[in-house]
């Protein structure tokens, strides 16, 4: 494509995205295109994800965090199926705000996850947009051939599990905006998980190993659920009573009047990027020891049944689910 | 990610594009993944382009002609590289005008020429933005081991090509904009090429076969050809006098006073997708067999040396460059 961004496109590659290339692969951001050798005994998966400047992340979030969201929301779809990120391809629409501050930000926020996740760039375009900023990523991974783990895939007598903690997604929001009173330390934790999530890539081996069919909780973890429940043609029960909670979303829990309501609002919220995923009992065991390993907490949230939809349960009456996930509206 | 486009945005991927979708590999769009099998013996090559409306491409352009633009200059990087393209990942911003029709407008444009260039779509997503729409589109090919050609590889003593007419892109969109008098036939076809190229994938085995160093006319020609010198570490010699025009093209500069001004103007556009590219003089027969069997326009513009630089001439003359390329501003 034509020098979109004109004057600023070819030092922006040349200063700022350069240094995060992949050595070898992305032919040095010059050559239009990323060249991967074939890597026998293994599937490609591949994962493309956008955020949007006032609908993904508020106008006034710093862009370092901006790219980190960006990069880690892409690598939860890959962990959630078992896969190993190695790479990614990235366009951005720069926005007015973006000069070069904010674009020296947004590539510092991509070298500092890069090195943490072992990823590299390997490709993509930087152009000029008269709206809002944007970014799409394309995020690369493996998988063992035929090992990357579905949505469907879920039998009945399965459990079904969620690593770390619910409904930080939407409370990190919300302080974000300001609408929470909590402690200043437990808004900061909340504001940190909303602006960079973690992607649960320590935990990806285990899901590969035992997982019959696997999620990343973006929509709200009823709603991802409810696409395992469908993709798989079986019916999940969803105990509300053991949602796993983060401090900072217990100090909030504990000062609610009803329970059930705010479980359920935390349930429904999105952005938690934690993994839900469906194992038979028999692994249970195993998928514990692996959790206490990488220092992820996993909790048993529910079963698999016969049937088909979503039921959750609280103090083990049905939930008349009034939502079905998140929405940015 | 979040489901962005709230309402739309199922139904959008239901209605629209699970039927674009590859039959296997694309997983029903319904796994915020693609799984590809491993190709042995072959290179996977990558390219991420976008576009954005009022940059490039115009506001009133029809969106079936839109996505056919954002399929054809990401398949033109592929066709260059000498690979063979198999699928796409698609991220949609759709804008306030991007209602039901356009949306459909927009999937039956990527379903024609999904047909036309055997591809199929992998995954991605789709969005609402308060901006201009805006799309972006990660292209996927196949090229034996090894075998995919660069910017970098021109010797001294390799000829220049190009395939097909430059500057129909230059003036595909001054016609676009009213800017051009020419009968309505030559404005139609300059319009026609403006908003939807034709990526030369019919001539990428011959150029995987017989290029030392390759490019897509997307910045200009002149610009273009200036990055495979660089790569290269070469000087090239172009001859503005020989530069391959089409019909249109040759009704619009016998209009012109200035030959050599005019000609720099459309070697200087961009947005043509034709392919220049370089070749040892031993394989120019086979590459003039190779064109006309694919009926593809082939025109021997130039000459690479050693030095460094790209130099133009006209009429054996070294003509002073003014312009490094085509810019949107």
């Amino acid at each position: 494509m034509p020098a979109l961004d004109v004057a600023g496109e070819f030092e922006t590659i040349e200063r700022l995205l350069k240094p995060l290339a992949h050595p070898e692969w992305a032919r040095g951001l010059m050559d239009d295109v990323a060249v991967l050798p074939s890597r026998p005994g293994h599937d490609l998966v591949l994962t493309k994800d956008a955020l949007v400047e006032g609908v993904h992340f508020l106008a006034g979030d710093p862009l370092d965090t901006v790219a980190r969201k960006l990069l880690r929301v892409n690598l939860s779809d890959l962990a959630a199926k078992g896969a190993e990120p190695f790479g990614y391809l990235l366009s951005c629409f720069w926005s007015e705000r973006c000069g070069w501050p904010e674009r020296e930000a947004f590539a510092a926020g991509l070298a500092e996850d890069q090195a943490r996740f072992d990823v590299a760039l390997l490709g993509g375009d930087t152009v000029k947009t008269p709206g809002p900023a944007s970014f799409s990523l394309t995020a690369l991974g493996w998988a063992p051939a035929g090992r990357a783990v579905a949505r469907a895939g879920a039998q009945a007598g399965d459990l079904v599990f969620v690593t770390g903690a619910i409904g930080d997604g939407l409370l990190g929001l919300r302080a974000a905006r300001n609408e929470l009173s909590l402690d200043p330390e437990r808004i900061a934790a909340l504001i940190d998980h909303y602006r960079a999530p973690t992607p649960r890539l320590d935990f990806a081996p285990a899901i590969r190993e035992f997982a019959t069919a696997s999620v990343d909780v973006s929509d709200g973890l009823i709603a991802d659920l409810g696409h395992v429940a469908k993709a798989s043609g079986v019916g999940i029960a969803l105990n509300l009573n053991v949602l796993p909670l983060s401090a900072a979303a217990q100090a909030w829990f504990d000062d609610r009047v009803d329970a059930q309501m705010s479980l359920e609002d935390l349930a429904s919220g999105g952005d938690d990027y934690e993994i839900a995923f469906t194992a038979p009992p028999r692994h249970e065991e195993a998928l514990r020891r692996e959790a206490e390993r990488q220092l992820v907490r996993l909790t048993r949230i529910g079963e698999v049944r016969a049937g088909s939809g979503l039921v959750a349960t609280f103090d083990d009456r049905p939930v008349a689910l009034s939502r079905s996930g998140w929405t940015h509206d």
